[in-house]
């Protein structure tokens, strides 16, 4: 909290390219994939950055390392972080990296799978209520006892410029294939990870796009106040995106980047999962998968299909914010006349889900399946 | 057939370094991936390449387009191929991106997804048997009919070549990062792949194993008898597995430059599978699945872990003809005066597999779970 100024400016130490330097060699470069079926389903070029298969299972690595890392270099002998599982997995795996104690603050109902690779990486776990205010008091007392600083999962500007470097990664990637992206759909939890993708995509002509599911919706209800505005979250198979209210560094950034919200609901994401899975072969977590929903949320209402059409997209439903900056006029192709089809990046963030909800989700495709051949 | 000459020799028109150059840029270039709990499992360093995200969804995407890219250069208009599935698959997408006609033969018991694959890149689809020879029948009275040739599935200089073009990409990658392989693991249906491999290999100190479900090991009771020996294939969860002979051309290479053959059941393929799903993060087919179900066998058997314990692999009961290249006098590391850690490749080659049988697998790992915590 103490990283932004009363006026909501936007740090200027938030630096996604200087992270994105500082983690080449460091994490993995995930691989950029595509599946006809969901360009099919999309009517649009769709490049998913694979963050699932990052290190530690999401793309929460970079922040976390990037972030611990610049601690540990400032002489730091120890770090505290909390989350709802991936955040303290990545510092626990930053922490073990550099040589650092790690005390991680989970909630009580954490994934097994999460509280597990925490454990496995070293970190002292601490499961600790079902909020994030829960969990914050928590590591605060744990950093005031030891001296040791909080790495907030995302009201962090190396967090934030950390796990900006993965959407900095898919949009050059997609430049040098020829296709650059002209919009960037990431899902939404204290939304360090949009925020990052917005500072990663300045001084590109690239509409960035949130997901949040309904009822877990701060960002967007924020966005409408003008003010981090704190939600009770509801429930939702994307564990990862419970946090009850966006942070204030996020916002100061998103105010006046991100192009819109998109809410989703849990069978939105469950279909996006099993795309996932059996079109693109990658296991995505659900909060993972959210993106993909929401950029087929878009495409549904016509957000993707043309510059026409995503002019509409403020009148969709799903979309109660957005169009800060029009750049559709831009986007008319001149071959054939037409609008040429569009390209949409996705950050698929992790990939860390308990082989029971893998089991049931699966096993819903099936019964899709049968329903169809029905 | 028609490929080999009786003397054995291995045709110079297998080149797996030409069909490398013209896949580039044709075919995705699949990841090299790892998992810290793989590697740990294995004792070695595994690098699993995920032809399962290939075009397609498996590495006979390779094969499928070299053969058929000649085939339209040299002006034939349609082309013909029979296969339990996913080679099916490949002649079909390669079939439409050079405009030829495509008829494709599978079994009548093949999974559905590996039909509607098929079906839905434009192929004509004929269901007969479900043996490779009445397969065999129906694809050369189609080809005898249309006149257009058939593109084996293995016994096929091109598609042995086009197969191999992984292991290449693999074998370069990993010396790339400083870790060259050591050995080099590949699931065996008709030996197409693993005899690419091999061909891959040459020149280099690397072990290339082949593995079969047990009771489909015709691969390894060739080796034994010195020529091709079909077996009745056992029922196994690897369907791509399950051709009845090893063909002519691939047991041609197979016989002087294979390591060894690893025996696997199907609880080992299901365990790998589960592994690449929740720690790797992919979706391989049980046929995929099964290099790394060898891999991991090899390695409990002592195979990977030290040079020392490669030559006691000859005596596990899994391994029943190899050692023709002793390499492993050469692989002592001067560091620490002991072994060092060995680096295994693995091919995965697949990942077209029923939503079904992944609710079945991932549920049988929440079951495992629950039996280690009890």
């Amino acid at each position: 909290m103490s990283h932004t100024d009363p006026s909501g400016a936007v740090p200027a130490s938030i630096d996604v390219p200087e992270a994105a330097r500082w983690l080449a060699g460091r994490v993995l470069r995930t691989p950029v994939l595509r599946a006809p079926a969901i360009d099919r389903l999309a009517g649009a070029r769709v490049l998913l950055k694979a963050e699932n298969l990052q290190a530690g299972g999401s793309y929460k690595m970079r922040g976390g390392l990037f972030a611990v890392g610049r601690l540990a270099a400032a002489g730091h002998t120890g770090v505290v972080a909390q989350s709802t599982g991936n955040h303290a997995v990545a510092v626990a795996l930053a922490a073990r990296r550099f040589e650092l104690a790690a005390t991680v603050v989970l909630p009580v109902d954490a994934a097994p799978t999460k509280v597990a690779r925490a454990r496995a990486a070293g970190a002292r776990v601490v499961l600790a209520g079902t909020t994030v205010e829960e969990r914050l008091a928590v590591a605060r007392r744990v950093s005031d006892e030891t001296g040791h600083p909080i790495v907030d999962a995302y009201d962090h500007p190396d967090v934030i410029a950390g796990q900006g470097s993965a959407s900095l990664e898919l949009i050059e990637e997609a430049e040098r294939a020829g296709t650059p992206l002209d919009a960037l759909v990431l899902p939404v939890g204290g939304g360090g990870g949009v925020a990052g993708a917005c500072l990663a995509a300045t001084g590109r002509p690239i509409e960035v796009y949130g997901v949040e599911p309904h009822g877990c919706d701060s960002l967007a209800r924020s966005l409408a106040a003008g003010r981090p505005v704190p939600v009770t979250p509801a429930p939702t198979i994307a564990d990862g995106l419970r946090p009850s209210c966006v942070g204030e560094l996020p916002f100061a950034v998103l105010r006046t980047r991100l192009r819109g919200v998109v809410r989703v609901d849990d069978d939105e994401i469950a279909e996006a999962f099993r795309l996932l899975l059996l079109e693109l072969k990658v296991l995505a977590e659900p909060s993972g998968a959210a993106g993909l929903a929401g950029a087929l949320r878009l495409a549904a209402d016509g957000g993707l299909r043309s510059p026409a059409a995503a002019d509409g997209a403020l009148r969709s439903p799903a979309i109660d914010w957005g169009l800060r900056s029009p750049v559709g006029e831009q986007l008319l192709a001149t071959a054939a006349g037409g609008p040429r089809k569009r390209t949409v990046g996705v950050v698929l963030t992790g990939g860390n889900v308990e082989a029971e909800l893998v089991a049931r989700l699966a096993a819903s495709a099936r019964l899709e399946e049968e329903v169809v051949a029905a």
